[in-house]
């Protein structure tokens, strides 16, 4: 725990802002629970899923989550072209705090 | 699970909006993790081993932490004035969370 106190180390080198910086936002967590649901899905499917998500912050959210290695993308080369994504085993090990924050959060909240 | 998804909810209205906006930022964890760590404090002492904060920035995250019901603050009637700090039943539960977050990172995070 010590270690993760960042008295005087910027707060993004820390395992708690890391975490943070991982999950912040609103898309992100969203989208993991769907491939946590759905295991695999396609952009257009997630889009639909996802409701009122535009194209771009959709693709931006997507290429983030994957450089940060918690989703993966695979390309298959065929005319039309499929992509499908998928969470990372990294990205699966991140389920059990997303629960947890929705849980303390919903019985927690002034309703 | 699902309830906790915002697909057309403002993400502070969902469970896990509501606990991303509580422990946001970069001192909310640090102070808990401190009252936590010593069960009652007093501002300057809290200052101290925080080490690099303002008055303005401790005494404004304070007052947000009281707003939220993660801390208590009593204040006795006497010359000179004396003010403790304290997790409340709510900061406490936030705490698995937290080292939950920390533990995460530290095992996760790019070295």
């Amino acid at each position: 725990m010590t270690e993760c106190i960042p008295s005087y180390t910027p707060l993004e080198d820390t395992g708690f802002g890391y975490t943070l910086s991982l999950i912040n936002g609103k898309y992100k967590m969203i989208i993991m629970y769907w491939l946590y649901e759905k295991n695999v899905m396609r952009f257009n499917e997630m889009q639909r899923c996802i409701g009122n998500i535009s194209f771009r912050t959709l693709s931006n959210t997507l290429k983030e989550l994957e450089r940060d290695g918690l989703i993966t993308r695979k390309e298959y080369p065929q005319i039309p072209p499929k992509v499908e994504y998928r969470l990372s085993e990294k990205g699966q090990s991140l389920i059990p705090l997303l629960d947890m924050m929705c849980q303390w959060g919903e019985q927690n909240k002034p309703s």
